[in-house]
């Protein structure tokens, strides 16, 4: 196959780990007998650097005539804790989200056992987690109407959804539960938000089309508890962007292998694939940052924009062999001897 | 000294917990010379069963002439996951906190040595741990315009917060940080919501008042991750009400302790003192729920509401006692015999 890939490495450490990602992805290309036809384009810190705009339409150019988006990280400490700044990556990430229509934001949590111990959970709490967190990624809060009234002295924001909002979302939860073990929790404060009764009374209206699949209606407060109390004890949760926000995150750490989740954003136009972490500064240019999130990511790519499992399998198996191994970077070596991001990367491709 | 209390039994185990706060605040005026005046009122389900209203005008008055308002819990599963419900004694909630201005929410998080291993997370972890989340209890997307458009296929939501709501909430917060180790968190959104960077602009200003105070600034997704990763790094921390919610109910499990844990409303016209924990009806009338986080959410009310130390101070000693002694109900005895809630109650009266 022809798979046109664009690559926004971003800030940071972004562009090490992408590096390395780039290596796998060929090395799977070759053994596999696919092209790859890889775009690069800026984003965040570095584009606002470049031309003033952290998704610049040239970017958006690339990412559109791509069939995926493959992505690091962004942002840059000097423009941290400025919440006055009027240009920031943040914006780039948030304009992108909304001009690529990435709708859903597929973020899985599951536990590697050789990592396992390096949660804050204890094991028998998180051994067996694997959850799936479907975050709606383009409405709610972060898009609605905001301002200020009052010389200042008043701010709003709305959060707004649509039947057809959540449907779109909702309908991706309810097909990734069919591929599961068909159990699908809706996130909600029904008890208090009118669009989270919505968001309940539209996905209640969906049950009768996937009779399999049983759903749970909780609230968001609960779920937060629960996520560190029995964290296996979920499958599949579908939730709007802000809670969405909180919750990937918090369970991100429950599992001890948060430098090691890939995640997806399902778009209309293109999909795109990203490690969790963020672009850790301090680490930039050391290459000592740990590539196989990323690399992982680039799993979740051929399985689910270009369909093809055995090439994501390979990718699997072999972060596997590394961790058993112990070809890994220092995050991970304990007292072992700690790779370099780039012998890590060399180490992939080569046994791919 | 003289003190009215309102008692607010509610739904659930509610009396059974409050009947044994009373015996205990009983058994303290009589040791310190207290004059106490109990009266009860009727909120939650049992005052929706009694007349139709879940905080009814007659309880809002017995509260009103109130030093202070003991609250024991209110829920009904026949009104659970029914959001379309017409009455429901959340709402009665919501109209109490608005009502009494309940502006400020208090919840402190801790760690009982002898509980820490209850914890889903390590006791490396959690050792140490004593924080305080102040949660903005009136304002926000809980009390913003709501409704629907388009036929009901759009809804909304929403957040305003004025520049004196957050200056209430956060000199609140300012002042509990200097009794403490001086360090404030304030926890918002301000990358993405407006309300966010009002907040963090009003508490920046403030902070020239109180030139001790080290102030942090953090996004609420960053805090619900570190919260489980290092609970003991933090003190006080204050935020708007809807992240309020979710951060201090992930923050009530993790110090193992959550049966233990009392909580203060600080209010306009008087101020509230409840256990964290729900109206459990499964364990309703079974006499087997602990009734410690009430008794000490009365020990809360002796400190904050009237100002007696030593009387605060003893409510906390015998529950450590009871604790370290093994009278215990069924959730904290392990192997060891259980005591009835009755049982608890009576022995902490006996030994205050
Ligand atoms: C940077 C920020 C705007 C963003 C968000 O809130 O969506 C981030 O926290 C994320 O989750 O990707
Ligand atoms: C019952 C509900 C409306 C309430 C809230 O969200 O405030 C509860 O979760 C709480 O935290 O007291």
């Amino acid at each position: 196959m022809k798979l046109n890939i664009a690559l926004l490495a971003g800030d940071g450490i972004g562009p090490e780990v992408i590096n390395q990602a780039v290596k796998v992805v060929n090395a799977v290309a070759t053994k596999f007998n696919h092209e790859i036809n890889w775009t690069s384009a800026l984003t965040g810190a570095c584009a606002i650097d470049d031309c003033g705009e952290p998704y610049p339409d040239s970017t958006h150019e690339v990412c559109m005539a791509a069939d995926a988006v493959l992505f690091g990280a962004i942002g840059h400490p000097k423009y941290d804790n400025d919440p006055k700044a009027t240009v920031r990556p943040e914006q780039g990430l948030l304009k992108m989200r909304q001009k690529l229509g990435l709708f859903a934001n597929v973020r899985p949590t599951f536990t590697f056992p050789s990592l396992i111990d390096n949660s804050p959970l204890k094991r028998e709490r998180i051994e067996g987690t694997d959850l799936i967190i479907l975050r709606e990624l383009t409405g709610g809060i972060y898009f609605g109407e905001r301002g200020r009234k009052d010389n200042g002295n008043t701010a709003f924001d709305t959060c707004t959804y649509t039947r057809a909002e959540i449907q779109r979302l909702a309908k991706l939860g309810f097909e990734i539960a069919m591929t599961r073990s068909k159990k699908l929790c809706c996130v909600d404060k029904a008890n208090v938000l009118e669009s989270s009764r919505l968001w309940r009374e539209t996905v209640q209206d969906m049950e009768k089309d996937y009779p399999e699949v049983t759903v749970s209606y909780e609230f968001v407060d609960a779920v937060a508890m629960r996520l560190v109390q029995w964290p296996n004890s979920y499958d599949v949760l579908i939730t709007e962007n802000l809670f969405g926000d909180i919750l990937t995150d918090e369970a991100s750490v429950i599992s001890g292998s948060m430098g090691l989740m890939p995640s997806a954003s399902k778009g209309l136009h293109t999909s795109l694939y990203e490690p969790i972490h963020g672009s850790y500064p301090q680490a930039a240019g050391k290459d000592i940052a740990n590539p196989l999130a990323t690399v992982l990511s680039a799993a979740m790519m051929f399985e689910d924009a270009f369909g093809l499992h055995a090439e994501a399998a390979a990718i699997r198996d072999v972060v596997n062999k590394s961790l058993a191994e112990g070809v890994v970077t220092e995050d991970l070596s304990g007292s072992n001897k700690a790779y370099k991001t780039s012998e890590v990367g060399d180490w992939l491709a080569k046994n791919v």
